[in-house]
């Protein structure tokens, strides 16, 4: 175990200390499983009061089900669903949508991760639309903050629900990072969602301080109808969903939620203006949440990739490029920030 | 929350405090994630300790999908799966084998449970062996100790692990409650598995004391090859698998496996002992592990089914008959039990 | 080729001369291609003719595929399926409907072949309704005529019509062989199948005269809308589909549709009397079809079941009680009936 | 129906005579259903002639059904296909190969739509090799002649069958055009896919003067051991297969697939100089099958792309740049052409 935190992902962290003492709290006694018990109604209202009285959420184990349940739930094989090229959707979830819910993707080759209506316009072959030979457009899944740190604004947000809606498609919202994206911009966990007429959306838990935990949100009303068998058959659904539910009630009571995730995103604000003070490093997208992507020079990145004592310090995200990844977490310090930049800083000299 | 534990089930109890101390150990620093961490190479030694050197054991969250990842790992859509009609595979999991793994599932009735030679012979029609219009037999699914609370000894396992081979079949253990079979017959979990001849195991952690926490354990060669392909496109990779192959570690360093299910097992003797002593009691199966089976009258079930503070005692198993189920659990206590069984003895006589 | 007409199934029939005459007649010119053509208009008005104005007719290539394409289209795969135990669904379709659709098949067991609404309130467990862990019961799902040759009448299709829909459920008819069904009871195809409440059918051409060709043909409203979709994305969309849709359309257009049908039924009729004039040999299943299951003495199965030229005469249906199934089919002759018997009466005798 | 042959698709021609016969040949009297018939031995025979000793051929409905099986049979869902952006697999299955075989497909931009070693090196993430959060490539798809009309030589198709093998993968050769690729190459079928090291070929009938009939046709050893089930399961196995068989066989037997293949060719030779003549008309694609890809004017488009009885002339495969596909089919004519090539000059003069 590394005494040094590095920045290779934001799951590489550990538990948040208040997580930690929910899950301790709720380890008392006997409690109905799978779902039929207090912390979840508890969880499960703490989440309308995010997201709004319709809001119906479910704890799922990760983000992957969350993704994968979500799109089963409001979508045939028959569908496709539009989605960035960057998006862990296409990229990394190892094909599970097209396996499990059976649909296609359509990857839209998207700059700094965003998908625009432009984008989606031109992207799509709506030619295709009625056509018995094409997976017909069902949803539009955007991740917020994105793939690539960048973060979609509430109107940004509103247009592509817009759009969609006027199409006959939904909107999905793959939020493993959807409180970085909220506190980034100082907005409501609603005003990225319910209020932006997103219809379903994947919230993270893990990456925000929970040992586990996601929740399949939906806001839209009649789409949670046969949820809990979907999340069954799809095995997501958690026997002893208390641990599950209580971490997420812990982590939307309070502001643990933002405080975490304005924290990462500090840390790698901090991070950014640090190295990119440094000679021939620069940024490769806008630092808008809790990722700094740059690039960084090829002896930099064979120094520093990995730490002394053996641990990733980040992902080369484009190798001919020299673009790497650098992840902050809730748990990341001004310490760590500025030891790496040190450290680049002195290879950059060496 | 309720004071008194009730017998409803054995996922309605809570985390261990050993489990809990594991936990806590390894919330310590920065950690790779998706299983590339020393948790969870330790957890993986450990089950190679206890299952032999082939053994190739892969975290996962629940037991649904241990189970459907195990299938789906060594079976192709078009082979049936052999289990009894009491299943937990066929009967709980809401077509989840079917659904994601492909397959036919054959259920076949056994009495108390449990799939014989003589049965499986019958009750299967060996004259579709190679006709292209039937699922073909693959796999023999057991689950050990079995939904009914009966167990399978080392050589029974055996005789069937045999017959499977001999058949061009494998053979898996659904062991969500394999601790307490083994506890039963006091043997090693080899004796009941590798030994016996059994291909591939679900482990099961969630009901033996964790928070949640199963594994698919391979122990024949040549299975687990792509395994972790198969087990992240189900949704059952862990992004924090520190934590849960911790707690798996915790389970099976030392005795804790063992202790927990031979306690949960000892509590289920003595309930049974204690509630068959009440006239109009008898037990519906033999109780070779941690669940007891009994015949309740009418009266008896309306007034204990539900415990004063609303949790559920127990749950009815068969409405007709008068049979409901009563499972220990590692923190039922014989004050637990001696409570109920004079409760019900007290419905009897009023 | 065998000179004499066996009667190992009706599939082993050729193709009726006036369907014959349909094929040639549609190969002329060019044609738009996936039924966008003259010949599946005039395909699709004949089936309105015969089963309402709502009737909604998709070609298809055959059995498999009419009846997994119509439950995919009308089921989510965390749905179930019931289906009598002898069922070509559940037994001869390797698993398709699981597979494909992804639901769960609840088998029956059911004399005859019938199912009724006592075998199904028995046969169910209906405690599971709304439990998240199983599979729940959506489409109830009969073959006319039966897999053992009997035969549902109106009444019997009504009720179990109406017990779906009390439970929010569909029914669906396979009818591989409907139009025997029809013929034996002397009433219209409508009358069996729209007005008895049937939800969607798979109509069978193949074994009643055509090279092949069957349709799933939606009887209730709302149904069908994206059905091209799921037709096509499981391979079942013909490109040369006038081929098809001028076999159905020349089928049900005048009364060949019934002439084959009844022919098929008379011929199954005569020789349930010849066969059952031979002592020794019993019916196993009443003959109101075109197939005829009885018990022959093992000698006489063990001289017929192939003919001098190699040719299977039938299948042996049951070993152990030495039940085979003859089946007759539009091209059967009253000659090939009294060979048939001729040749048993000799066994017996000798 | 038209008198005009147009050029909108070559499964808009019906059944050559030749096939014609064939089926009426293969009428008579009974035949084992499902394959086990003295045709489909035939046929199968006649592949080997063809395709080698080693090929073992399945006749299927459809090439959805061809495609999607081959691929079936020789990955796992977590496996990717790499193909060309403009295939058919992925642009006309309505997601059939994502559906069915569970598997992600993997487009590349191909110029001419033909996949190359450079295109297939570039576009691939190689360092995504053993990564388990990617679906990892297993096959390269390829459509030869392809779906822009152009044509793989054998030296093409073995530098990528080569590559593919290299790096653990198979090819498979979507050939619903095959003959006329081997037509236009002026070489054998086994040169273009046995000899050049393909592993299993869709074999197309349907666009080359059947009724209806591909085949699947495993090349390499070892790939087609449980193909029948896959075949079953996926609703592609005929009862009367007699009737599929014959007509390949007559396709195969002498030199009808080449004399109808080359026809289709020349009358697409004949068509590109007769229309290139025209002002303002120009080729999009190289013509070397039997399709044609020219940019046409837009009053030219609006004035032929009906004929005048209503009959689809040709569909315009990109609407900005004016370019149409013009097929041409086994029974298009010298008359069809330098009529459709009359007209379209007129339309330019007007």
């Amino acid at each position: 175990v590394s005494a040094l935190r590095g920045f290779a992902s934001d799951n590489y962290s550990g538990v948040h200390p208040e997580i930690v003492e929910a899950i301790l709290a709720a380890n008392e006694g006997h409690v109905s499983a799978y779902g039929d018990d207090p912390y979840t109604a508890a969880a499960r209202r703490r989440f309308r009061e995010h997201f709004g009285d319709r809001a119906e959420a479910f704890p799922v184990f990760n983000g992957t089900g969350a993704n994968v349940d979500a799109i089963d739930a409001i979508t045939r094989p028959h569908h496709a669903v539009i989605c960035a090229a960057t998006s862990h959707l296409t990229l990394d979830e190892a094909g599970a949508p097209e396996r499990i819910a059976g649909v296609k993707l359509l990857p839209i080759e998207a700059p700094d991760g965003k998908l625009t209506l432009g984008l989606i316009e031109e992207g799509i072959d709506w030619g295709r639309i009625g056509d018995q030979h094409a997976s017909q457009p069902r949803l539009i899944s955007i991740a917020n903050s994105t793939e690539l740190g960048t973060v979609y604004t509430p109107d940004e947000v509103g247009a592509l629900a817009e759009f969609a809606h006027a199409h006959e498609m939904l909107i999905h919202v793959d939020g493993a990072r959807i409180c970085n994206a909220a506190a980034a911009l100082e907005v409501d966990l609603a005003a990225l969602t319910t209020e932006a007429g997103v219809d379903v959306l994947s919230f993270g838990g893990t990456k925000n301080g929970l040992l586990l935990g996601e929740a399949v949100v939906f806001l839209a009303d009649g789409l949670a109808d046969q949820f809990e068998l979907v999340r069954k058959q799809t095995g997501q659904l958690a026997s002893k969903m208390r641990f599950i539910s209580a971490q997420l009630d812990a982590l939307l009571s309070g502001d643990l939620w933002r405080r975490n995730a304005a924290h990462a995103n500090a840390m790698a604000a901090r991070l950014a203006d640090a190295i990119t003070a440094v000679e021939g490093v620069s940024l490769a997208h806008p630092v808008e949440a809790n990722g700094v992507f740059a690039r960084l020079p090829a002896p930099a990145i064979e120094q520093l990739e990995w730490s002394a004592d053996g641990a990733r310090a980040f992902y080369v995200w484009d190798e001919p490029t020299g673009v790497v990844r650098l992840m902050c977490s809730w748990d990341t310090t001004g310490g760590d920030v500025d030891a790496f930049a040190s450290r680049l800083s002195d290879t950059m000299t060496r």
